[in-house]
């Protein structure tokens, strides 16, 4: 009996900001589980602003997607079969074999779930990886102090939402930047003290009156413009978490940096840049915290959900319009 | 009998560039030393790029100079009548009075310095300001490992050339940039590995070839063109060591940043600013090792010399232009 399973493959490299074009949607023929392999049925995807950077062609820290090949992503899935004593059947786990419905893998490239109360997609969110970017580095490189001011930009992403609410459990002041008035009232639900829409207005004077005293700590997801105001109202020795630069991850000239760079030199400015992979050594710590933040309620989370293998490019594209809040996910099965 | 001091006081603020106008030398009576006062008579006087910064009237993290007061600044001067039990004529002490011939302080404002070998300018130097600036960034910020290579922006000044050697004491290899090749060459004779003149040619393709693996550390006195090509050229987990951006000082319009900041995430850059004093609790081991070094004839250095109180603010603007190798100074006794 021969599985089948539709899956997304990268059709050409982008040249600027990704388009529908660049995707096509295919059907692979899954071979029997081999010796000590497992065959996973997804049930949901992630996407992830990371992932443009794999479009480019050019030496980095993770090879690029190939042409022609289907893309790689977080996912959860069921076990379906199993050669490997370590997976039954109905087990939930997770990979990086996203971007298709099924597939075929060792068992070493599955990570078995715990069972807990949270739904199997939170381990592609606040359980995953974007809750464990945002607890390792907040605390590695932003070293919190309670009473210090944080701001947080791109803070209704899967990421940010994660930050805000961390900050927050650590007795930190948090200022939030998104797009929407929506966003933010819902930031404002779970607790931020102050919100800044960055499409309404100059940023530089709503980040002053947000943060009258200055910031002490910022966690950039977007680079730019945040980032040059971000350094005009840092406090001495603030910490700059440099997560990632969204606003010119599809720039096609390159895109001056902050005007104010000297400030790094008078402020004592620490920023510093990571990938989650860097603080593995923080991963059981990051399962005890927000596994009990999560069932304490202290961490909420939104998601913004697209239906169907086949909706899976559209979902990665709205990551660049800003139409999510909270986690880009895909359900597929 | 009243003794009488030349100095140099703030005439103007330079807008951009600074030029002599904006100083103008005065004759200042001093008063007989009160109780625990100390006359001192300056033997030399440093000038200093960070200077530029209290020209301007912004709040910083030192006040701004006074326009019509003598500017201040480091200085190494001898004892002639003390009130203060703890100096005695004749001692060498180094204060924050310079830009003037002679002073009246409270002996809490000097530093009673070590009988040593070393000529007593020497503590404005290696063994002073400069010296404790690179010995202690590099080894705090920098965190060096013997194999990795360092480069330094600015290399032929007082910070730059110490930092050039105490990386090579560490067992880095070097790479120096600076503006002339008679600088270069001394660089060279001191132990740096692979230099790069900033005024001739694509300083990109220069320092790739200097540095064909790339560099873990950068030490940067300059800003601007260099920061961009250090970020192009960072290996993975690079430290940036925020000391000076000096072609950013004078600019009377915001300059933009480097266009490369996304290698800050990609590369996980740590990048940090820092101000000597923040260090002061490596003084002692600054001493001890410095001290040493010096002593071996492992640590060496340049002065660039201007006579007179008179040319004090020659030897200033000279710093802008690159004019000096290793530390400027003013020789005032």
């Amino acid at each position: 009996m021969a599985t089948t399973s539709r899956e997304i493959r990268l059709k050409s490299r982008p040249d600027g900001m990704p388009q529908a074009e660049n995707f096509e949607l295919a059907t692979a023929t899954l071979r029997d589980p081999g010796p000590g392999e497992v065959l996973v049925r997804n049930l949901w995807m992630s996407v992830d602003p990371y992932m443009r950077g794999r479009m480019y062609d050019r030496p980095s820290y993770v090879p690029p997607f190939a042409l022609g090949e289907a893309l790689q992503g977080g996912a959860v899935g069921r076990v379906e079969a199993s050669n490997d004593p370590k997976f039954q059947p109905g087990d939930l786990v997770d990979s990086m074999n996203g971007w298709r419905e099924a597939f075929v893998a060792p068992g070493a490239a599955l990570n078995k779930l715990p069972q807990t109360s949270a739904p199997p997609q939170a381990f592609l969110g606040v359980l995953g990886m974007p809750g464990m970017t945002a607890y390792s580095s907040f605390h590695r490189i932003g070293e919190p102090k309670a009473g210090e001011t944080v701001f947080v930009s791109g803070a209704a992403g899967a990421v940010g939402s994660a930050v805000c609410q961390i900050a927050k459990i650590r007795g930190c002041t948090v200022v939030a930047s998104a797009g929407s008035d929506q966003k933010l009232e819902w930031l404002k639900s779970v607790g931020v003290d102050a919100v800044v829409n960055y499409k309404k207005g100059d940023l530089l004077k709503q980040v002053r009156e947000a943060a009258p005293k200055g910031i002490d700590i910022y966690f950039d997801n977007v680079g730019g413009e945040h980032l040059e105001v971000a350094l005009e109202v840092a406090r001495p020795f603030a910490r700059f978490i440099e997560c990632g630069m969204i606003s010119i991850y599809n720039a096609t000239e390159p895109t001056p940096g902050p005007r104010n760079m000297a400030y790094i030199v008078g402020k004592r400015i620490k920023m510093q840049g990571f990938i989650v992979s860097d603080f593995m050594d923080m991963r059981e710590q990051f399962f005890a915290d927000m596994g009990k933040w999560v069932g304490e309620g202290k961490i909420k989370w939104e998601e913004t959900v697209e239906n169907g293998i086949e909706n899976a490019p559209k979902a990665f594209l709205n990551l660049f319009t800003g139409a999510n809040t909270g986690k880009m996910l895909v359900k597929l099965g």
